[in-house]
């Protein structure tokens, strides 16, 4: 694409009252802008990357077994009256409509996934169900302070899984957390499987963490090990023993990006969700549920990945693989063809085509973040600049050498 | 995909209180769930033909020139004041949050996208810009009682053109006609360009009607001239003459399924959003705003396109394009095989591999929809009986054949 065509454009300065490193550097680069505390417009770059999240996540949904559905964001208060949590999750907003009609906006959707679920399952036979969606969640937060680390609306893969055995939603479990550390993995980060508090129905739920400054939480971490612990359920200090292998931890503040719980009957024994048996008694069904949130990664990524000059998108998520920068105006038609040839090779390309200054690409190129920009200037004759923005390296090449490398890491 | 996998699956009934068509065939056949009345879940083949509808939109959409954003739900009371509809728009949902701070559900995005494109357009050198977003919309619709043609809660496509002159307005909103025009033909309806009220600030907008008895529109058409127009802006009567051609014209019912609508300075008066022009003077910018709603074309093509036995997709929004149904149950390894065929060549296919009857799975297969059925029964030795669920045409034919007539439809 043009960079001339491009709705959105970089920003001098963020918001005043924007004070978290992701919300500054988004708004500034021209990803998303801002509408209130915790809620946000997501401009095309910005879409992009939310895409490209949601997009792996579903990827690595589907092949644990996942059916993608969706469900609504306006559900009835009868559901939540059911669970308790009508009266008892604060952060749940609430509304009237006409007739005196009671709403929730969905914050999680276990009051709806249990009885849709309930309505088509009902035999041994028909389980293990796995089925997740990727929705929007209303969560009245009263501090949004954290740009996309915690939102009043924020994207959400939610997945909801039913069995009819402890064996089989522990296998299950085991094999989500799998599909959890692909997903990280792929999004570039690092996360670490955390212990949790799992209320009244589990002993924990796990957590996966990824460090940073930032985080809201704080976790115990044993290197040694890789033992780690949410601060919340235990009162290790820095340096005390690790509890599995007496190593000495690490405290450290940590954002969370995903989160796994054993429901167990929580949620059949609200609506009353038996199944039958093989010998043809009612048993109740087993739950477990399982959260990422795409708005919240693509936070923490934003977050973690970048210097003072800007964003530092890794390769899968960055909204144009290769930033174009022309800033030798006689060498427009070397950089159109390039342009032309790079994307009929299938190369996502930003082309920074517009009617401005050498300094102001270069700046705006590095506050973007792509990871690999070519730079057409005075002094590279017939050749191009090619720099990685991830690693800082930058050389001068020849077309054929430019297409070896890039190809090289598609 | 094998059906014994499928989450969801057919109903002998549609839920009591369900009166429309479209709903009650979809929720029969397992591709939407009833939440509460106007509110829906997808359920896997129900958010396949949605995802479909919603591409086929952003194909059109971005070869107009649209670029997609994600603009919010949750929006600040403080822009809807600014325009006047907090008060004076019937359907808004409101609702408070913590710290008192009141907000509406997004059932249109004027108020939104109008201070969005303010903050990153302000040059004649800028203008004109087309923005577009899918996202779910919210009216607080007092009856709901038309399944997928009017929700509380539904999806809609919504683009924004933001003009220097009149000129360039007009000769945007001609080309959106001929995008509406291709999206309705790419999703198998004929639809009628229908003016209708402008409001105070233009002359007409123009709907896109289809013509059905379930329809809650009704519309005067003109056989001769193609003339039509919405009922609610004219007085006349059946039979009358038709004020462009004198031919006596038609009252039909129907149902809008787009709508495009010069908007001129409303939106820009209100958030006080001008352009710097040539000359260096401000000039109020001038907007128009496109409608379509992705589920409503879900439930007019259910409500049109169906017989006793159930629904008829159109090829390019139908879950699946072929149902493979094996009857007969020795023949196992031949369906597995020929399932694999399929997929190989990337047909998409459901495999009813149930240990169901024959009868059983006909008529799910009818009821379902897809426009190809491959039977595999006691009577077809090494042939397939394939079927057309559109035409209702049936034939014996060898696998040569088979791929011959499906690659040809592909």
């Amino acid at each position: 694409m043009k960079q001339s065509q491009l709705f959105g454009k970089t920003n001098k300065t963020a918001p005043k009252d924007e004070t978290s490193a992701n919300a500054i550097l988004l708004e500034r680069a021209g990803y998303i802008s801002k509408v209130m505390s915790g809620v946000y417009s997501y401009l095309p770059i910005g879409l992009q990357v939310l895409n490209k999240i949601k997009t792996i996540i579903r990827e690595e949904m589907n092949a644990l077994g996942g059916q993608e559905i969706l469900m609504p964001v306006l559900q009835p208060k009868e559901n939540w009256q059911k669970t308790g949590r009508w009266d008892s999750l604060d952060v749940l907003f609430k509304l009237k409509g006409s007739g005196d009609k009671e709403y929730a906006l969905g914050s999680t959707h276990e009051e709806i996934v249990t009885p849709l679920v309930q309505h088509y399952v009902s035999s041994y036979k028909e389980l293990p169900v796995a089925v997740y969606q990727i929705q929007d969640k209303f969560r009245d937060e009263p501090r949004a302070k954290s740009g996309l680390l915690r939102g009043r609306e924020f994207s959400m893969k939610d997945l909801y899984s039913f069995h009819a055995t402890a064996e089989d939603l522990d296998s299950f479990y085991e094999k989500s957390k799998e599909a959890y550390f692909k997903i990280f993995s792929r999004c570039g980060l690092e996360a670490l499987l955390v212990e949790a508090s799992g209320g009244t129905f589990s002993k924990y739920s796990h957590e996966f963490q990824v460090i940073s400054e930032s985080g809201e939480d704080t976790i115990i971490t044993c290197i040694n090990c890789n033992f780690a612990q949410n601060k919340e359920i235990c009162n290790s200090q820095e340096g005390d023993k690790c509890p599995n292998c007496q190593n000495p931890v690490s405290l450290k503040k940590s954002i969370e990006v995903g989160n796994i719980f054993k429901l167990n009957t929580k949620y059949s024994d609200a609506f009353n969700y038996s199944y039958t048996a093989q010998d043809g008694s009612l048993k109740p069904v087993l739950m477990g549920c399982y959260g990422i949130g795409p708005s919240r990664i693509m936070g923490t990524v934003a977050e973690l990945f970048n210097d003072v000059n800007g964003l530092k998108w890794p390769l899968g998520l960055a909204p144009f693989q290769i930033h174009l920068l022309l800033l030798d105006p006689t060498k427009k038609e070397e950089a159109n063809e390039l342009y032309q040839e790079l994307t009929n090779n299938s190369f996502e390309v930003l082309y920074d085509d517009r009617d401005e200054s050498a300094g102001v690409k270069l700046k705006d190129a590095d506050l973007m973040g792509f990871p690999w920009q070519i730079i057409i200037g005075t002094k590279t004759n017939n050749n191009f600049e090619l720099k990685n923005r991830i690693s800082g390296d930058q050389k001068i090449v020849d077309q054929k050498e430019l297409f070896k490398i890039l190809e090289a890491e598609k």
